[in-house]
């Protein structure tokens, strides 16, 4: 893989969407806010803003591809899922700048560093927080997971770093479910103003991307989606751009859960395949064994970023092109 | 100002401390956790990590300066703070890359990508949400606040750009009062980790700063308190690396809240003394005038880092070099 330098014009970041609630009628305290700090008036009431989204923004010197690549997360993570991995290599961010695209990562809003709004007042109630329980099957490690000290077991061959899986830990954030409108509308506000682009998206974040191409589809050039987790409903609609899906192993091994991702995804590449060119890689059944729901992070993540990059520099047709 | 492009080796992120807690006793419950998905099961029970903190580093190909400058933003904020301005000029980020640093940007712990932790189950309580309000106050962006449509009404010569006060409200992120051993634990964990670093914080983060230059007086080279907001307790204590305290404008006009601060600040200074280099630019003494409480913001960004860059790059000495 590439270790070169890569020459940034800027790195920056800015916001997309976003509204204004009023809050009423809550208690006036007097807090300290800082270290040592005397107590001074805090007033929770008033305006305060949520459904804003943020994106960071690395725009090469020379960028070498006229679009640039999104890349947009998946439920309960941010935009730290495409930095380094979590046992310390590249993540496909350096990947992506390296071969020549600008790249805008998003926090999906209500994560990271795009905020999320207070419950009861704002949301109507308590966030999902991950355990490392539930993240250990849903991210496909391994058949079944025990608390430390009881040892953890991968399935066999696993390219995920398994010894990096508390380390990984760190990153996850929670999630609102039934927000998916609020989050729609962030994106779609990226879209608008960032212009033709192509969407590089996990889990979550892809089928976030496949409905916005469907609002979008002069913008969005290519929906790459990584291991998608939800899809639009499958219902009529002309030329969209090309789409890529690209599944990685145990999904048998993992129950109803997955099987049911995989044929929602499926089903809706069947929906669109009459007008749109659609490519599916299913990384098992080309040979590349083991991985997880994370080929990001994976021990082989540069030999799936290759697959994705050589799709992506392919010439598949855009509809009507 | 430079507007030349920087040569970046990488790009990445990690984290550093944290812990994990068990929760228990909370309902099972059937989820859609993706667009159109099936309901799965979502068990929040289990072991789920806290007191983590994201760092964002940025690695020039050729450093002209042997030491990182680590950024640590303010209460209620992200790194974010040190990105694009909310009128979309270049921040304190970029330049310092600029200038040849390496940069290491942290979200401090239960802010942006470093997450947070369920309350009551974990945190005690719920966060603080920043206002509009207490923003123009607290900011020192005008003397007094009217929700729109009424207009708002700075303070003559203000240098912050009123008209994106909006967009800047987008970033404004909770925090919890009380959990500074947890979040000085974090930053201490990450001063191990780097090695000999210069400290650039803001407001909160400031007093942070000065508490960790005393726990790691020979790792910390620089400590730059931008508006600083709270300070450690002023015990005896030998030698510390140099320290500057950089001060907008409006303090008197903002009442009793910034007086106390700075007050605070200045005696905290004035408690290390005899043994440790001590700076302030106090920038309404030295003719420039209008900065708020967020002068890496203020339309004279580019001003007010050319004189941290300039004392960061002088020869004050630090003790026993």
């Amino acid at each position: 893989m590439p270790c070169e330098a890569i020459r940034l014009k800027s790195v920056g970041s800015f916001f997309v969407g976003g509204q204004t609630a009023t809050v009423t009628g809550l208690p006036v305290e007097q807090r300290s806010m800082v270290l040592n700090g005397h107590p001074r008036e805090v007033d929770p009431n008033g305006e305060q803003v949520y459904g804003q989204m943020y994106v960071q923004a690395f725009r090469l010197a020379q960028p070498r591809h006229p679009h640039p690549v999104l890349l947009w997360h998946g439920g309960g993570m941010t935009g730290c899922t495409w930095e380094d991995t979590p046992d310390g290599r590249p993540g496909w961010l350096m990947r992506f700048l390296q071969a020549g695209y600008d790249v805008l990562v998003s926090d999906a809003v209500e994560r990271g560093r795009s905020s999320w709004a207070r419950y009861p007042e704002v949301y109507g109630e308590a966030p999902v927080f991950r355990t490392k329980r539930e993240a250990w099957l849903t991210f496909r490690l391994g058949p079944r997971y025990e608390s430390a000290p009881a040892p953890r077991h991968p399935f066999p061959g696993q390219q995920f770093p398994c010894d990096s899986f508390d380390r990984f830990a760190k990153q996850w954030v929670p999630r609102w479910p039934g927000h998916e409108a609020m989050i729609l509308a962030a994106y779609e506000a990226l879209v608008d103003q960032v212009g033709p682009c192509h969407l590089v998206a996990h889990s979550q974040g892809a089928g976030f991307a496949a409905e916005i191409a469907r609002r979008r589809p002069r913008l969005v050039q290519s929906v790459v989606g990584v291991e998608p987790g939800g899809m639009p409903a499958a219902s009529p609609i002309g030329p969209l751009p090309r789409h890529l899906h690209v599944w990685g192993d145990f999904i048998e091994a993992s129950g109803s859960h997955w099987i049911n991702y995989r044929r929602q995804a499926d089903a809706y590449l069947d929906s669109i395949r009459a007008t749109t060119p659609v490519s599916v890689i299913d990384l098992p059944a080309e040979g590349v064994r083991g991985n997880s729901h994370l080929p990001m992070m994976d021990r082989n993540s540069d030999d799936v970023f290759e697959h994705v990059r050589a799709w992506l520099e392919s010439s598949n047709p855009r509809p009507g092109a």
